[in-house]
């Protein structure tokens, strides 16, 4: 396999097909990158702009996005229902295929003292955080951009690049490094909510389920069923194939049955390599085989 | 996803690392191919090279390969094992992604077009096929090499390409199209061949069985347990988690566990699809959904 980087940029505008189209062509123009995909909510008023490529084309890449992205967007006169802190608001690189982490810190961090040196705040987070409460994202944008101006003014929200001081167009950026996550939901043949709670409580890391399970029961469609809503946030050590095992025997504990599932966005090809293994029972396989 | 095709080149040379690396080299030269399998078998005395790359490229590719190939191997000091009949044996072209039956036909017949004009007697097989008996490439190639001088000299045998008389130093080269095959092979807890005769019978298209499943059983290993060892030639038609459902029922049947399964070489992602959506029952999955 090719050595491979994952970017995703989310960027504070949902509605402007113009703007969107501009980003876009800025982030296209050159280099050798895969688009894998592109998701404006009009609601949220945000894209997201997902793309693959080797380690620096795709940073250049995201350069050129968020140069055309930070000069066309305004946050003084933003809103949205998705929380947010800047015109580029979350920039996280996600290592694929023959990258380490480490190396996708090292391509982080020149891409925040360059979106420093042009003048917007950046904040570092996740594997590249450079204080421990700055791991979560939605701790550093807690109070999101109409907070920034008292915020930054403390020393504790000093930010790690750019400018120390509040700044009216832009915002604030975070970027970081984070593994790839899986977004798995698993359809249920009841509407009983409770129920889905008790499965939610068997595989979530927080009661004692899986570490790397985050979950959420909630009734979908016409008939109210409940749907189990997953991130796997780390696919190598709780895989794909035995959470949903575990679904499925909590379930029919319940006497309920799991009537389909839904991977949902861009998945990473190994984490599909685990779900192919266990299933054909092919241990000496591998994606390197694949074309 | 980027359009994809992809080559599989047999030559007749399968011991001289000099004239394999030579070949390979000629065929890495230039161009965005991805070589994804190069395997080298001294007892066949023969060498297959698997890539992929946009269908222009492949085409370009496989010239300069076959180029290399016929200027250093002499057919007349050939031996070797498995059947053959030219220095560059078989050029199946398999359509990946993105490309039809009819535009992979259009490259064959371009490469088997130039490799005529360079001298070696082509004939068309599989998909590409002139007449109803150039199907199959066995059919094509009964008696191997050494009846090609006799064959030849019937209006029968005239070449689709090429010239019309015997060239001894390369031989014959047959090329063509044909859908990506699935080698996989299902391994029982159990040396007792007959049932493994019975799994096959229950499987196999000739026997009743699926139709584009080929298989036979085999004693493998130190306990001699017994292998269904098996080509499936339409992954479409007949998905792979399909077979090995009824295997490990029939298996069952028979009172026999199923210890472990083998993919074998080269897989494209498509087979792979339908073994995904089956097992996590992600009916509205797609592969382009991957990175």
């Amino acid at each position: 396999m090719t050595r491979k980087l994952l970017a995703e940029v989310n960027i504070s505008e949902g509605k402007d097909r113009q703007l969107i189209d501009a980003v876009k062509d800025a982030l296209l123009r050159e280099g050798e990158l895969s688009l894998i995909d592109l998701n404006s909510d009009a609601d949220h008023n945000r894209t997201v702009f997902t793309y693959t490529g080797i380690p620096g084309e795709v940073l250049a890449g995201t350069k050129r996005l968020v140069r055309k992205a930070i000069e066309l967007i305004d946050m003084t006169a933003h809103h949205g229902s998705h929380p947010r802190m800047g015109a580029v608001d979350v920039v996280p690189f996600v290592p694929v295929d023959g990258v380490t982490v480490q190396e996708a810190c090292g391509i982080a961090r020149d891409f925040g003292a360059w979106l420093g040196s042009m003048g917007v705040p950046v904040f570092y987070y996740e594997e590249c955080a450079t204080r421990p409460e700055r791991k979560s994202l939605v701790h550093i944008r807690k109070g999101e951009y109409e907070a920034l101006p008292e915020k930054m003014a403390q020393e504790e929200w000093m930010p790690d690049e750019g400018p120390r001081a509040f700044v009216a167009k832009s915002g604030a950026t975070v970027t970081g490094v984070r593994f790839p996550l899986v977004a798995f939901n698993v359809n249920l043949g009841s509407s009983n909510l409770a129920v889905g709670k008790q499965i939610v409580k068997a595989v979530r890391g927080a009661t004692g389920g899986y570490k790397n399970v985050r979950a959420i029961a909630l009734p979908v469609g016409e008939k109210g069923n409940v749907q189990i809503s997953m991130n796997l946030v780390n696919y190598r050590e709780t895989p794909i194939h035995r959470v949903f095992e575990t679904i499925k025997s909590e379930a029919a504990g319940h006497g309920v049955s799991v009537t389909g599932c839904e991977l949902v966005g861009p998945v990473p090809l190994a984490a599909l390599e685990g779900v192919i293994k266990h299933y054909l029972r092919v241990h000496s396989f591998s994606m390197n085989q694949v074309y």
